[in-house]
């Protein structure tokens, strides 16, 4: 079912319908906040359960993001059209080591950075909330 | 002159090619920071010297990230050549008032939402950082 607001257009995606898009996707952005500040990172990204797992080097996503809230977005934009949707995932993001419990698992995924330098942290996003927007005309 | 760091095939974009970027795309991502939790918000755009440029109507945007840090995010992926480019300018939301000097200007810019309900508030983030990223392979 279809939840579209006639006054705004907006399609409200279900969480089954975010979760499909974030699985078929593999690069989004990160968001942090460093004091005050927010920022946004692209990164490549595989989905494992709900959670966003993205791996990084020493840095501020790692230093500073860590234990703390973030949020992920993906998005897809036809500018032609003027249509779109997005998917946004907030929560806790944390560091994988290798003494979780699903380290062994994490470390198989196909999380595969463009940038191939060497990033040996992991963390997963672990989702409080997960939302979707689809613009129609 | 391109600078690219040949260890992670990243090359560091100049501000005026950040800036030409900028000028030439009508959607971004804009991050702002409600308590301790970072938000992502695509938007409709439009730039105004080096300065970022939405319409909101109320709601978080406004009121919680307003005269506060803000950052805003556009990129374009190439997921079959795993190749992409990232602009992130980091600076400061302001809302533009009919007071404003600029305010007849900026209603004048062609800033147009893809959802097309009411969106009567103008806001502007001034740089203190504009940053971007080209991943090679």
């Amino acid at each position: 079912m279809e939840l579209v607001d006639p006054k705004t257009g907006i399609e409200v995606l279900t969480r089954d319908a975010c979760l499909r898009l974030l699985a078929d996707d593999v690069v989004g952005r990160l968001g942090v906040v460093d004091g005050d500040v927010p920022m946004i990172f692209p990164v490549n990204y595989v989905l494992d359960g709900d959670a966003v797992v993205v791996r990084t080097t020493h840095g501020t996503k790692l230093d500073r993001g860590t234990h703390r809230r973030a949020c992920f977005e993906i998005d897809a934009f036809d500018r032609a059209s003027r249509t779109g949707w997005s998917v946004v995932v907030s929560g806790r993001l944390e560091v994988v080591t290798a003494a979780d419990p699903s380290f062994k698992r994490l470390v198989a995924l196909p999380v595969d950075p463009w940038a191939d330098f060497d990033k040996p942290h992991w963390l997963r996003l672990v989702p409080h909330r997960i939302t979707g927007r689809r613009v129609h005309h």
